[in-house]
């Protein structure tokens, strides 16, 4: 039996090292103990026009009332705001997705996985070692996840040993980040047990091989995931097409500019179903100068309506 | 705002002429206005074996009745039939089907777009003013839609920038189509908007940009879907494997085939369920002479039973 | 009519001899009458350590009770003990599940196609001649199915003409194995007819097309499925990753191992939920000796449990 | 040895029309005998810009002194033209080459196969008897090939049976071409018996088969060949990357264009060899004032001895 | 150093018994120690039709002459002659070729692999060492090549762990066989090595691993090479497009084909070459009366010729 | 043509800073001004046991003496050192080879691409601006390259946009490299050019278009191509199969145990040649001691002449 349990974290490899800051935190010494390595100043400098608060770490924290409104988006009006603003590579798609009805919604904590080398492991184990750690399992970077936290990990699509969680670790992230989420350009193991666990996950493929043959070689760092630079920090919205990584300084305008669509996707329907219209008359914006005020009035109201029903953002 | 929704047409480009028949009937004058033309005396010729009626345009026009018996058939029994008569490539699968359980049945409306080339787009254009049109959307095409028709798109697989409509123009398409349906040969946008809309939908991918990059070169055309020649007017019938197009002259044929494949399976499983027989007793056909001579006497009533509920078809 | 049923079995291709045994049952003289023979005796002296009883062919018959606790098995239980154990290569994915909720549990009854080869088929065709045979269907190893069983057949991948059974056929299995299943690395016709019966099934597609161009070359020989080399007999567990095929020989340890699993998992996620732990305290063993003690007598507490509620295994 | 020869043209189905013109000049009526038509006026139409001749059939002649200069064409000089002129879709790859180090140019004589109906194949062929000419070949279309054409084929990919010609017609073309070349979505036979043969070709797959399954739906019509809509006519130059096609109207800009990138080429590989500088204050464009100044006399005196020792054009 | 050469072996896992026969001769006794077996009765059965000797271990032995005349063969001239007789499933591709100008050819000697699977490997090394052999390795199959002989092995397609030989034993193979050549859905070691070795070689992929994972099933029984059913003794011929294995009874018949269709190709690039006629005019077969008497008068005495200059076969 | 020599460098992205160590060296301040940093300390940290000088950014520095005889290395003899001390993860193929018989031989020089993302790409240009520096260019991560170094790149697979160098860069890389090469998970533009330079490449695509839509995130840190963690400095040797990266700490027992198996393989075709042994009895290694006794011979007196005839190393 112990060889049974103890064959789910052999495999592992993970160096994270933690500094006692005096106080009752603990934040992760990433500076040194990892081979790939982002300092608080990296993401205060690389994320400096995020206009929200912080975490400990640095990484931008977008509030929980934008989490919130963020959940009725859908990709198309995220879109919309991304290419305007010059952000055409921020979404990934062709994963498998866990509870396709279910929206994804959260702030990303990037892991970074790397082909196991053993010359580059062993110094990053003795350097672990050197800040008074003994050899580290994954978990230890499951173990900073926070309520909110989308865990977003790049395994380099692998299957076989490139399961980042099995059952008991996707509940216990579920538990750890109340419910936010899991993507993963890799894969997952017990697919049957997770399935029966209520939080939106994203993964390539499923396998019952544990972890294995990598090293975590970075933890809140920069990280690529199909064609995407995911930033730590970033909002991640996901929906059955797939997953959009926006940067914490659109957040506003998206949600903002979904309202319109939102609207004017309403009064395009409303006026479909009137049956008294082509759809080039109305899709797109109204042809007729009547109809267009009459759209435009209905924008204001509805607008106004939704923004009364809302508090502060 | 404006830009937002902007956004979803500007990269369109479609061309289309109409002309005003002296009447109420607006029929498109696709003879010179798209780069590929089919008039309405070549769709005459192509299908002059269909017993049926046709539209104004010439497309054949299987009558309602038989779309409704068609909505009972399965992948096998139109196979059959097709095959019995030579017709070997009439099947296309490898679609993401948004409703698998819902059947897709209606008469083919042909759409045929080519990757967008600037001076043959010009000049299409540049015909289409001279027939008195400004520059025209790509639902202009849609706007032409018939009740029962189900829109099949041939955009050569393409994926980024090959989505024929996101929910708003899916929903039209409902409403133009009385619920007909969509074949696409590329992609959708609004995955999530569009499995809220009940119509039955067969597509490569869905993917978040707007359709763009290409130019409409064809309205009722003969096109191409996979490994399937479709002719405007063709029955096109969908189950969870894939979509056949059924040529309107074998229309009758298939379905009356389907009658006596139904009754045939019918008495299968319930000499199955007797629990007496081998598979090889019964499967294809009965071996005993009594046995097949029961099963003749089964099929020729229930054949009459079936009829004799059915109006004239 | 009689044309379109016949198309049903005219393209299928097999040859099998039974032997009468001066006895009621029927045993398959395979040794003489396929391209690829595999004895009793060579079904005896490969399976050798296996503790249960046999089918009258000699495949191993593992108990039923033992096929009931298997149905709570799950991809990780089964793969810690293979792998304990040094079997790396019994688990095949990539399929198609019709009914991926239900777990697939039975006895491997093994079949295995080539593609037609005239010359080799004609000889085949001479032999059960010989034996007194007229020229035999597929179907007729679908006839030798028994209670448990599960269908797995090498069909090499093959999609078009490579479907082993549609709605009837799939409608027989489904009785003859009272619910056991299918596993082909092939395909299946009718799949919106296959949809609606309630057997577990694992394909790699659907296609309307009914099986061809293929001979059938063993019955109950050693096939391979993806990676695996499956014999006949291994007990077959199917879930939404994939299927294992485990040797009978070690069963009995992977359903005992998978009861300390189920525990340990059952206690990993009560610490979760009471909150007070980070993962790496509690995942995989419990790191504080009095936390594990805790475990340990939980586990034996549980374990007694279980026993005392089940029979003799 | 009759069936042996006979089994090569079989399963071609081509439909064309001659008509005699009451000249020497033999024209294909390619209005009502093919399923898609493109007429001469069409052809004028769309390609009323280009500045050269044209065949009796309406096809843009880009000249012969031109053809010449275009073997010197590579991939790079050509995209930095298009892509200038917001032409991107003009690219196609994927291709096996014959002969990869022998430069492919010509001009575009388009063929179009669609998979076979006989319904619709059957229509055609009545129409080509109509015009007093018996079942045809595809060797026809062939055989109206002229000095300096490329063969371009749209069989949609298709291997088996998709083969658009053997050893023996590859000859044919050569000679008839004056060894323009063939680019074929779509397969070839014989390629060993090819290899031998000095023309250059590019096409998807080489397969024993000959052509089968389908039908000839258009010759010099526009085609799709991957991401690129090509007109009859149009400059094919093709590389060891893959294939151009080039609208005439744009071709004496390109090989403009090439003379200046092949200088400056030129030139910066010098100044490279020189070893006296970094890539980055040479390569684009030369960083310092006198360098500048350096290379825009070279420039000069480079194009006017370029100039000088060519021809008209 | 031990340790470098050791690995090349140990993975390895074979399994084969010989039986000292009284006499010089070394015959493996197939029957016991194998999975899969096929007896030398099993053989001259299902070959009963092949005209020529045997060998020893009843495998059809094509003369020596016929080999000789086979080298001339290209895909297309088997093609003919296969597919009137109804073979179609006799070729197979998708191979990297080592030499693509070298012909392939020789006499099919096979070999079966399947993945590794403990029990049934320990079985069959028991057998093997009931006949007295030590723990064997795979090169003793390839010590029963004999001169002429191709080996066709099934690896199922494994790359990794799935090499046959290395350069070390593709040179004894070319040695064994006198340069008869390989052809393996599997892949080969030392690419770079085997390239200096003049022998044919088909194969899927290079890898630096060695073989390992999988077991020896088989020593010429039937095995399937991507659509084909590979016999031992059939005449393998590989060209630039894949290779054919042609069943011995057709030999004959395929090479005589092959000098007709010689002579006509011979003789259509001769009309070509006059210029004087369209490709419709002469290919397939002539269409004027008095050019086919001149085709036919040029094919007798060509045929003639051939033959005169030609021994026994 | 500004406009057409422009556009090779408009859509390139590079954040690169110098500082000037008040000598004549210049050095790049890797640490502040791109995204992913790895400084010199980390470099040294990480490959502390490299028993080699180092160049001024801390790059171990194999000596030339091992460049050279590297040369003679292959795939093979790479792979038994590594596998034996457990570096399994070191080989990447899938490669397009540019000169497929010429090796590839150098010290890796890493660039590490993204996806572009203007918020970090503006951070890191505003970095660059602070040091004193105008935008940069990527040729200037190329005008680092030393004499001996191998250019080994990350772009994630990018095909189009992802073309790291042209015909122009690639002629700068081997002239500041002499000859050293390149390897990149990305492509090439103009083929053709660079066919015609003699420097060795592997890439996965060539491609039109100019690099695009990425930014230049890491010089000489930490990259991940396919399976293998590429360090800076790692000796890089490719040939016909893929690229070996071996770590500089175990490059001496790479080569001198490439010299071991040199001799066997030669000793193993002699007497393979001698033609009377099978190849169980001499390969892997030989069975008969006397025989053993012989090769042991051999070896040594090999090894002495081979060390005899070589300086130093």
């Amino acid at each position: 039996m112990i060889t049974v349990i103890f064959r789910r974290i052999r495999r592992a490899s993970a160096v994270l090292v933690f500094c006692w800051l005096g106080g009752a935190l603990i934040v992760p010494c990433a500076i040194r103990a990892q081979l790939i390595t982002f300092s608080k100043q990296d993401l205060v400098d690389y994320t400096a026009k995020e206009p929200f608060e912080r975490f400990a770490d640095g990484r931008p924290k977008v509030p929980n009332e934008l989490l919130e409104r963020a959940r009725d988006l859908n990709s198309e009006e995220i879109w919309a705001t991304l290419h305007e603003k010059g952000y055409n590579n921020q979404f990934a798609d062709g994963f498998t997705i866990l509870h396709p009805g279910k929206p994804l919604v959260g702030r990303a904590f990037t892991l970074q996985f790397m082909p196991l080398r053993q010359d580059v492991d062993q110094v990053a184990q003795q350097k672990a070692k050197e800040h008074g750690l003994a050899r580290l399992m994954n978990q230890t970077a499951i173990d900073m996840l926070q309520p909110g936290d989308v865990l977003v990990v790049d395994l380099f699509g692998k299957k076989v040993d490139g399961t980042i969680v099995g059952d008991n670790l996707f509940y216990y992230v579920m538990q750890a980040t109340h419910g936010g989420g899991l993507v993963v350009d890799g894969s997952v193991r017990d697919l049957q047990g997770i399935s029966e666990i209520d939080m939106p996950a994203y993964f390539r493929a499923a396998d019952p091989t544990p972890i294995g043959n990598v090293m975590l070689t970075g933890i809140n760092v920069p990280i690529r995931i199909g064609g995407v630079t995911v930033m730590p920090g970033d909002l991640v919205v996901g929906d059955s097409e797939g997953v959009y990584f926006i940067p914490p300084a659109l957040v506003q305008q998206v949600v903002d500019n979904a309202d319109v669509i939102h609207i004017h996707d309403e009064w395009t329907r409303m006026k479909f179903e009137e049956g008294k219209y082509k759809s080039e008359e109305i899709y797109g914006t109204p042809k007729d100068p009547a109809l267009k005020k009459e759209y435009e009035e209905y924008l204001k109201k509805r607008l106004d309506e939704i923004r009364k029903g809302r508090p502060g953002l």
